[in-house]
């Protein structure tokens, strides 16, 4: 098991800061992973990254295991020297890449076959291997195996659905629990996933049956798959409480600032998101005053760094002028330097959103967070973010 | 005029050991100037090259002029600024590029008139403009411009060639001149180029009309664009004494290690080629052993650095399996972390050769990067290495 540590609650919401003890360091919440897909953060050479200093790095079981596949990657002696980062590792099971890019998939009761979106080569997971896949890439924290239900959804297939992500879950610890009773054997941890769509009692049903069983953290699953922030902000108030105080609660693929500020309060503590990368690449950037496009014409004269109020290398090197310059000019560079400060944004973030916590100011501190947004029109309705 | 100050000499051939000062530091030569064509070094962030420590960086007049255009240069505080880089930096007279680039090109006596490859639009080079363009971006040394013949040409028609490019060098020069007398003026240097083929005659006959003028330097152009190495090696050795002791002389294009050791020994102080950049984007590696491809199916299972004698951090923190997956992932990181290997290995190397002068034994270092290339089939014929 990996200790879980609340050390500070807030006193006006759920919110609270913790340590989670992996393998590879302690985790400080709430805490915003990056993502490395296929084994690299875009564009952060892994120094790059240990400087940026996140908590820990989420990559994608899928991905690596049609590239380069986990053989290769035992070989390599790990997840952690394949991407040159020491710190802890969480990947998610790959269920979700499953029934997002892969080419065909059938889906039965112990498990799925598909064909690789890269090659058309066949897969199967199952509740035991991709624990397994997990174990051997080496990872601190493995997810179970679950069917991420689509928004919206009927609710008699997605109750047959939840049953099974409750039974393939249980069946993933099994296999966890094997694994970790050899001496040498693997010593990460593992999270279950509740589904249940935008429906209470599904979520309460599913909820009650992981929850007496020895999962290291749960996470929220099912979520940013399209449904309105509203109603994204809802579930995430609904379902968090329903999940225990004493582990550590993870809301997969989210989000948009206001949409973290938001979980916090409801006692989340962990989150992924492709947002902050994925924007570098399309020249959006995050900053204290709301977001910009590098690529308006508007900043081919402005001086000023991305963000006055931000301490990254690209705020303190590089003017927005510059910066669009690169972006248009579609310099490779460009990644580098917007992902850097797109990443320092939303680990400040979670920083800012620790130390608020701790001072007992968490409430003022999201109000500032939501009034950022508030200042400006919301570049899209809903929250879908692939992860 | 840039000081220009000779260290130490080899006793066995005409290399030298050296000190350009320039307004924004002092060049150690021989050096190898990493290429920035559109205004900076293809993945390097502004940190990461200062890291890398380059001597001098070099830029393209004629990328930056169609985009972002010297205006914005200006506006941005010069060519430094935008490129987030501290140290010297050399530009191109855009000649080159209005011959090998350009879409539509008229030449006359006066200058070059030519429509961006980028959108059509015209603009016109003149000896007077490319020194003035390079003036306002504020860098240490500009190119005069001149007319890059190609290979093989005949001798007529670059008899009259060289005498415009000749001509341009001396209009080039007074603009300068007359730049550099305002009190806040500029500060940079001015290099003339010397052409003519292969014909030594020809390339006599152009030295000779050049170095009675006050440049800052002087460069070999017209060379590495499409003759075999050991014409270019001759050509080296025939051109080099031509050009005086007394000012720094810049091979411009070139090249492969052996290419560069070669002239350093005719006397050359200074190089600039794409080589080991672009190299690093098609997965072409540079090491101690010689060159591999980073591609190549038996890396898969490769856990060793790419080179055991190098100390870049891409060599301290990835097997040449974890870059041989980031490369075959496509990943943008993958050109990160190999631009700086091979950066580290031609800086390295111009650093050695240093050293080597300094210690007396230049020979023996030239025979053993000579060595390195003997073990290896050379991957092509030529030394075309367009800039």
């Amino acid at each position: 098991m990996l200790p879980f540590t609340v050390t500070h609650s807030d006193r006006d919401s759920a919110a609270r800061v913790a340590e989670l003890a992996t393998p590879h360091g302690t985790v400080h919440t709430p805490a915003f992973m990056p993502v490395g897909t296929a084994g690299t953060v875009k564009g952060m050479a892994g120094w790059e990254l240990e400087r940026l200093a996140p908590e820990m790095v989420l990559a994608n079981t899928y991905h690596l295991l049609l590239r380069p596949g986990v053989e290769k990657i035992e070989e390599m002696g790990g997840i952690h020297r394949l991407m040159a980062w020491p710190g802890p590792i969480l990947t998610d099971s790959g269920g979700y890449q499953v029934f997002s890019l892969a080419a065909r998939r059938r889906l039965d009761d112990d498990g799925v076959t598909f064909h690789s979106h890269l090659d058309g080569s066949v897969h199967r997971l199952t509740p035991e291997n991709v624990v397994e896949t997990q174990s051997r890439y080496g990872v601190d924290v493995a997810m179970v195996l679950d069917e991420c239900l689509p928004y919206p959804v009927e609710l008699g297939s997605a109750r047959e659905s939840v049953s099974r992500s409750i039974a393939w879950a249980r069946r993933g610890l099994d296999r966890a629990e094997r694994l970790r009773e050899a001496s040498d054997g693997w010593r990460g941890g593992v999270f279950a996933i509740q589904q249940g769509s935008v429906d209470e009692d599904l979520r309460r049903q599913c909820s009650e049956e992981l929850i007496g069983h020895d999962f290291d953290g749960f996470a929220i699953g099912g979520l940013a798959v399209g449904e309105p922030s509203a109603v994204l902000h809802e579930a995430v108030a609904m379902a968090a409480p329903m999940l225990p105080a004493s582990k550590p609660r993870y809301l997969m693929g989210v989000g948009y600032p206001e949409d973290l500020v938001h979980a916090v309060a409801c006692g989340v503590d962990l989150f992924d998101c492709v947002l902050p990368t994925r924007s570098a690449r399309t020249g959006k950037i995050f900053t204290s005053t709301g977001e910009i496009n590098i690529k308006n014409a508007r900043f081919a004269d402005d001086l000023r760094p991305l963000d006055e109020a931000c301490g990254c290398p690209t705020c303190a090197s590089y003017s927005r002028a510059a910066l669009r310059h690169l972006y248009v000019a579609r310099e490779v560079t460009s990644v580098v330097l917007l992902t850097v400060h797109n990443l320092t944004f939303f680990l400040g973030l979670m920083r800012g959103a620790r130390e608020a916590i701790m001072a007992g100011h968490y409430g003022r501190f999201r109000q500032r967070i939501d009034g950022i947004r508030n200042q400006l029109p919301r570049s899209q309705g809903s929250v879908t973010t692939a992860r």
